[in-house]
């Protein structure tokens, strides 16, 4: 028996449900398998803004870092002060967001099987800016071939623990900035040649943006800096279909974050509309990290039963409202646990 | 009779094929109607940088300066060192895209009819970037208030003369870059006050580079900084079906540019295979400022009549290969040019 400790952060709009619904799949896994979670639940965003004052308050950092991994709700309004915040204080410096074509869910083709290794530490994400004069803001963005080459270790060992296309595409625009993105792509360049058997080439992010609607099955990992992995992951999910299906790892060296790619959708909140398939695939990449790092292969096998019995109800076209389908979030989701 | 000085920027890749056939199609007008044009043809780009070790050379810019409008083919490797300057140079503060559903084209939506405003003189286009250490870049990224002013006052006029949708959408991360992006947005909201009958309202990036593919038919003006614009503009031009039919205006107070969204193509270049729609609509464009600026109204009809011929051409399935056509870049050509 393997016990994890977890904390959850509920967040807003669809937040709530989505992850009630990954606390049920959690605990159908604690109660039918030798993998079992403690789930603390942890108040951060929005309503936590509300009512502490604080969008994220000391006790729930102090919650998160007692944890082995944090799952995370989408939130609203204050999501930037959460998520950067955390991204930053626990050094989660790969953010990585695959996107696949599902079965029964309009994609712009069937055979999506991607992911986004995004840089996630620098870039604009800093919140450097200031006046040049009282009409004028300079905003810094930031490059170091430190997280450079992290983050460009990280997709080509990616790419080669996937065993699909073995390409790694670098995107970036270093036409316009020479220095910037040019070390980025230099240091991307030169890791590549640690890794003869993967297939690397470059793309500058209009480009790039272009090619994902064009032949998005040609692309198998993307890596690039923060705010263009920020867009490019976006588009991605849309181009599979939408973002109720788009999970994200937020990685570091001792400590991860799993959250859905979208955002608090408060147009849908409160009516067990959501799609819980983004928070559940986030658990799932959450178990295979937690599997790799404790040497736990249970741990994986549980994630990939989570995928499976997704993958399961789809071909059955059992499916949410937002994907065409008739089931509310938790009637999904008792379908998927009895899967398990 | 009227006659305009329009200087034309040969490229590189494709570009000698599609200016070309802009000349062909601009010498048939002056040869038919009354709207007369003399062409000085420029050397930029690859080409002249190969030759005159420049890759925009003194006497281009002369030239250039010389004349009412340009017109321009895309440029390849040294694309930046010609178009980046010289927007700069003559001040080109409006980027203008439009993204249509053509007939016979395989768009995501036949209903998309959306205009990217694209700022074009600040964001990282300044090229300020300096090393904070050996191993560390940083850029900065500027937005001022006159220049967010500028575009937002263009695309609320251009909501207001397309009579269509009526609405303008600001594209921004103000959640990340607040100060920066918050004052571009501040702005637009003012803006937005003095048009009372267009609908506004603002979309982070990340979720409109999924709204273009989601619902592309509900865009009407993006107005958006430099770089989001870049990349938006170029996934707008392949949700209606590809960048072959994209063209752009780059707009200043005294001159403009008009030019294709697309690069210089090399791996179909010389095979007269290019489509030329995207520097024939970019002419329309440059016909359409001429008319504007000048008060003639025959110019606009002119213009107009590019565009009817492309889509007349289309809508009998006469079309070049890259969209799924027999014809090639002259055969097409011609026939525009017969309907002139
Ligand atoms: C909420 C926002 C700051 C965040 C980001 O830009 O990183 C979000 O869009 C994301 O992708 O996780
Ligand atoms: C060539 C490049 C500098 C340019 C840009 O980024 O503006 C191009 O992509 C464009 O959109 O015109």
């Amino acid at each position: 028996m393997t016990r994890y400790v977890i904390s959850l952060i509920r967040g807003d709009g669809i937040g709530p449900e989505q992850t009630a619904a990954a606390k049920k799949i959690l605990e159908a896994i604690s109660d039918n398998t030798s993998t079992k979670f403690t789930i603390n639940e942890v108040e951060a965003g929005d309503a936590a803004l509300a009512k502490h004052g604080k969008a994220l308050p000391e006790f729930s950092v102090d919650t998160i870092k007692n944890s082995q991994a944090c799952l995370k709700g989408p939130v609203g309004e204050s999501a930037a002060d959460v998520i950067i915040v955390l991204r930053r204080m626990f050094d989660l410096y790969a953010n990585v967001r695959p996107a696949k074509s599902y079965p029964n869910i309009p994609a712009l083709s069937p055979k999506v099987d991607m992911v986004t290794v995004r840089e996630n530490t620098e870039d604009v994400y800093l919140g450097w800016e200031f006046n040049a004069d009282p009409g004028t803001v300079v905003a810094l963005r930031i490059t170091s071939e430190k997280a450079s080459r992290r983050i460009a270790e990280y997709a080509f060992k990616t790419a080669t623990m996937r065993d699909s296309k073995r390409k790694v595409v670098a995107v970036h625009k270093a036409n316009v900035m020479r220095k910037g993105d040019g070390l980025f792509a230099s240091v991307c360049r030169e890791v590549a040649k640690k890794y003869p058997r993967i297939q690397y080439s470059e793309l500058y992010v209009d480009a790039a943006s272009m090619n994902l609607i064009r032949n998005p099955e040609e692309f198998d990992v993307i890596v690039t800096t923060n705010l263009f992995g920020d867009i490019l992951s976006d588009e991605a999910a849309q181009v599979v279909g939408g973002l109720g299906m788009g999970p994200a790892a937020n990685i570091g060296e001792g400590f991860a974050l799993f959250e859905p790619v979208h955002g608090a959708a408060f147009d849908i909140a409160g009516k067990n509309a959501a799609n819980p398939s983004s928070i559940l695939l986030s658990a799932k990449m959450m178990l295979e990290w937690l599997a790799d790092r404790h040497k736990d292969r249970k741990a994986a096998e549980q994630g990939a039963r989570i995928e499976e019995a997704i993958v399961g109800l789809l071909k059955q076209d059992k499916k949410t409202k937002d994907i065409g389908g008739k089931l509310s979030t938790t009637e999904f989701t008792d379908l998927v646990a009895k899967e398990l």
